[in-house]
């Protein structure tokens, strides 16, 4: 059967997150049913991050199996007919090898929290983007976001239910890139590694806003950090800032 | 009685328009409810621009009158707590002496256009842009968009259910600004003037899409201009791409 490389953006906010749950949608039970109006199911397709509730895409990667020879483009363009109106959409599609797997084959993944402190309440980004009505500080908030640069024991980072057989990863890049809005201020987080632990960049933002805020000093994170104690991690930030932007294959399936 | 400018954002998709109606939702008619939470109505507010259904705002102004002397700061935060949740935000609020109209004071209205060309449809933009999914070209579009420079009468561009006593007006700018997207285009049209006929920039801007496209020659929309004959407009583009972001007045009221 060949095997396709769907990259995928999607606005999180009707979904009860990627996986496929018996009765509440979600991104992966979408483009299943959309790749059965094309040939007959059942579709178990996967997903190099698996992104909760909330969570937004503009680069998820996800394969698929298929009977026919699809030529790539019409496959994007058919799954893209079938996936209307939700707002799921099929960035470009790629043949590929039946090595290649998702999940598997994914050597990084990139995650962009956007947080906006401003007073007036968001209404344009609205669901896309954490707001607090407070002043933040961005250097204090990247000293501390240096502190949880590479290999660590990232138990306090960590939801309960994660399912991770380590809780050790090392983080490649934790970047706060801040620029003026009107009447306002946006901070963007980039966040980089090679696979994460659940709620990990949530658990990373929502302690770090507590260093933009003043509540924590810096060095307040490391020592969370050092704790290796889920109950000395800050607020978990809630999903509707964060981004699966971007993963990494050692052969990129849609360069061609 | 004092009176107070107010610098409005909103998401104009839930609302019928700015302008209050017996019985659809309003921009003008959700800040008059607000406002009529804090003094006891009925409340009658005028808006430098009254923006169609579906347009977005980032720098509406309007102006309403109180009987009690606020702190333009604590009046701005009140009305935002009873406009919630409706995706209205007074950015900032400020005492103006009783000659300021926040429509006849105005000396110019900006407005951006936000135009995405990509195959695959949008998500997180969706109802923020109008999308089109074949490609269009910059140059062609600005040539002919050099061409409404300056006074002119503008029959051609205006809907015929506009109100306004001449069609002659001066188009001050109309840049298009381009730049590329992941997997896409995005072309934003910055069109000032100190006023507008009605559906004047969506006129523009559906016209000069067509240029783009290669439908029409830069040329053309000079005819059609020079026709001044709303049959030789082009399209008139939806409105969910178009936001009013800037209001100038002789002395801004929110400089203080």
């Amino acid at each position: 059967m060949p095997r396709y490389a769907l990259k995928v953006e999607y606005d999180g906010a009707p979904f009860a997150g990627w996986q496929r749950q018996a009765d509440q949608p979600s991104v992966q039970g979408a483009i299943e049913s959309a790749l059965a109006k094309l040939e007959p199911g059942p579709h178990t397709i996967a997903a190099a991050g698996r992104t909760d509730a909330g969570v937004h895409a503009t680069g998820q990667v996800a394969h698929c199996d298929l009977q026919k020879d699809w030529d790539a483009f019409r496959l994007s363009e058919a799954l893209n007919y079938h996936l209307k109106p939700a707002p799921v959409s099929i960035l470009v599609a790629a043949r590929v090898d039946e090595e290649f797997h998702a999940r598997f084959s994914a050597y990084e993944r990139q995650y962009l929290f956007r947080l906006i402190s401003r007073r007036a309440p968001v209404t344009h980004e609205r669901g896309k983007v954490w707001q607090v009505q407070h002043p933040l500080a961005l250097e204090p908030m990247q000293e501390a976001a240096n502190h949880l640069l590479g290999r660590h024991d990232f138990t306090t980072f960590r939801a309960s239910i994660c399912q991770a057989a380590s809780p050790v990863k090392s983080l490649d890049e934790l970047r706060i890139e801040a620029f003026d809005i009107p009447h306002g201020q946006e901070f963007r987080f980039h966040v980089r590694a090679r696979s994460f632990l659940h709620n990990q960049v949530r658990s990373f933002v929502g302690t770090l806003e507590r260093v933009g805020a003043g509540s924590w000093a810096p060095g307040d994170v490391r020592t969370a950090l050092e704790a290796c104690d889920r109950a000395a991690c800050g607020p978990v930030s809630p999903p509707q800032g964060l981004y699966l932007s971007k993963v990494g294959y050692p052969d990129d399936p849609f360069a061609g």
